[in-house]
């Protein structure tokens, strides 16, 4: 019942993190790189470490409007402790929620073994995978968005994946799949920030699965400024909604007699 | 019924977080920084940034002897998405899992006013506060660990803390409690690493309810990286512990007669 | 390291709870009785099984309004899983939502005290309870609803209280006191659901330290078919709420030349 | 953006609950029929109750050993509120922890389904299901356990199901796929009370996603007398566990130089 871990080797007045001795690493490696350190197993480059932490930033916050955002405040005015608010807020984190880095980096994953496996260009397997999708009456995760047409994190992820020469396959198929949406659909539907972490990632070299732990890891920083603007500036159990409804269930009445 | 929120204003296209724009953040602000951002509403100076992104890390894992590494991966071995299991070791954050921070930070900025209005010296105040927390029984929150006497990362914090002219009286004043502590009981009872961030984050003019933010923040990377090596090396509901346990309940018994 | 419990039992085909063989209380005693069960030790009498399960389903659901629905639906709305969406809502249980229940308990308890010790009647200790928490600008827990002026359930739970000879020294304080804000604030501010079953647990000899208990448990069930009703009637990050907000953070500005 | 719910209506003074005013149920209608009425909108027969109550019982508690009680004392060992800690053990029931419950009663719904669309018997079908999950190397959910070779609570659940005269075709196809994997394993691999709860809640008419919740409900009373008695009987950040392991990552290195 021994377990390996490669993480954290702990011994007094010793932490080696990943074969790097904590105190060497506080102050003298970026938060951000340290992050890729623990995903990876590796310190990053100058450019990987650059946009990992990039990436965390363009996951900060988004305001009030998601539901982590609300999750936190909320369970933040029921009157608990900051970390269980923020927690409940991460709770939120799922296939609807975040989950479109993961989907997506799978997505895009899968499909660029099609090309080198299939031998075929991008824009080709792009209206295939479209195709394929569309039959299936299913959405290709990482396009829309119910707020941005056009995502400023979106411009800017590219924009930096290029500038570091991290932009490859993934971002190449992510973008043939924009423009055959734009093609076959005759809208724009376009590549949202999941979408671009999605393909970042995975032309970075990750795992899928690690998805989700982007957009949490950097949403955490985001969600305890929300539970402490909360708990500083607003009154515990306070009318954060007003949710009109309609009760649906079955009419009043008796206990049946017994 | 209108929420007022000073973090992050979303429109159509346009994400202004703290006054700034998030795809002018994005890639030119360190992460640490922009945490910084998000709880004070200013951009750090160079020194404050780097001081901040060094708490971040000397937060980042304690390998697997702490609650919140044990509960993340325990979770995590129910079969459950990556982000209720983080979530999970983040709940465990609480009044004797880093919470020494809030609390030494509040101990500290208490002293410290104490320092100015007496008009006394920090040793003065610190063998007072000693003495005071001596006579109700209590101890000082911050100092002592479980496992290490020199904590590497208490040393490196300090250092830096020093090296970037953050250090002040926060600092000072938890060192002569260090002293007189060391002279009250006859031995070293030193600063740990949550006490030094309470310190640190005090002479940089942080509220002392954010003392657990810091730890939370940067700790979510490793308990990330925790129930990432649970889902992808070992085995759902493997048996993790041998916990042996005395039944100390009620003898066998049939139910009473009705 | 051996632990200690006094819960259950577990050996190869044999479970034992609070010295009863699991086998011998399924289907022979009713859920309720067996949470007292879980939570004193002992079987409850008939009066304090009923009792106790009157009170677990006095606080099965308050509709779509509170914090702990808010946050199960909206975390349901998520993606996530039905325990992680139950559980977020359980997250906002705390001293601002039911948790009257245990702070009036404590409350109380304290004041039986002090009619026994001090030797004088409930209306008299009421008053200088009053008194003195009026000075103290405090509220005392458990009186006022946002909702409820006369709250269905106060009502039916001292009834039964009363029905079953359970209603004791603790609901003849908690209605001394209701007597004296009445006559002393000049208006009604009623005993609510949270006073109720702090006044009778209080009176079945409960640790005050389990008053949230009571409400998460009976809660629960509440809170799943919540999620269950999302899951199943909504699309994942439907609009849930219009949050009407206005920034207050810093202008926009340009981040500074470097 | 009006909500629809079928579950309560909340008014000044009124509560309403599928239909019956909370007031009626209160002390008339045992909790464990309070929650079938919850999931289902309808009080349940006499039979329908005893088992729902029954199947709460049998979920009560499995003493130190599971995820749930582990992450709930974890977790309530870092000095956190008792309902923080009880929703993380709640976290983590999940697809390997509860989560045979609903994969069970999926699974026996499908099979049943094909039993009357085939025209087959119970014995043949299992037969089929055994094979195909075989070839396809899975598991049938809901069979063997950890500990448990007669699981007591699986007997009692059956017992009483049949006596309640509730036990129908999802029983039946239970019973039959455990013989027939004695005949094809050459061991017996019994049904477990994951399995007992899915066959018997398909028999009741249960839709298979509600299956993780009966587990839910009925464990979250043992989770809160683990997180009492942590809480009570144990000092916070206690040693619970001495977990041995190696570190398998890289070896300790110096920082790369710049």
């Amino acid at each position: 019942m021994k377990w390996n871990t490669k993480i954290t080797k702990i011994e007094p007045n010793h932490i080696v993190t990943k074969g790097y001795r904590q105190e060497d690493l506080i102050g003298n490696v970026p938060y951000g790189h340290v992050v890729y350190l623990l995903l990876r197993g590796e310190l990053p480059s100058k450019e990987y470490g650059r946009m990992t932490d990039a990436i965390l930033t363009a996951c900060i916050d988004h305001g009030v409007t998601p539901p982590s955002s609300i999750a936190s405040r909320t369970v933040a005015s029921g009157g608990v402790p900051l970390p269980t608010a923020v927690a409940a807020g991460i709770l939120s984190i799922g296939d609807a929620h975040g989950g479109a880095i993961e989907k997506g980096a799978k997505f895009l994953q899968d499909g660029v073994v099609r090309i080198k496996k299939d031998g075929k260009t991008a824009s080709i397997i792009a209206a295939t995978l479209v195709k394929e999708t569309s039959e299936q009456k299913k959405r290709i995760p990482g396009f829309g968005h119910r707020i941005h047409t056009a995502d400023p994190r979106t411009k800017r992820l590219f924009e930096l994946a290029k500038e570091l020469k991290i932009a490859g396959d993934h971002v190449a198929l992510s973008k043939a799949i924009e423009s055959e949406l734009e093609k076959t659909q005759g809208k724009k539907l376009p590549i949202n920030v999941d979408g671009a972490i999605a393909a970042i990632i995975s032309d970075m070299g990750f795992d899928w699965r690690l998805g989700k732990a982007f957009f949490l890891i950097g949403r955490v920083a985001g969600l305890t400024a929300h539970v402490y603007e909360e708990q500083t500036q607003e009154k515990p159990m306070r009318e954060m909604f007003s949710i009109e409804y309609d009760y649906t269930g079955p009419e009043e009445r008796d206990l049946p007699s017994k």
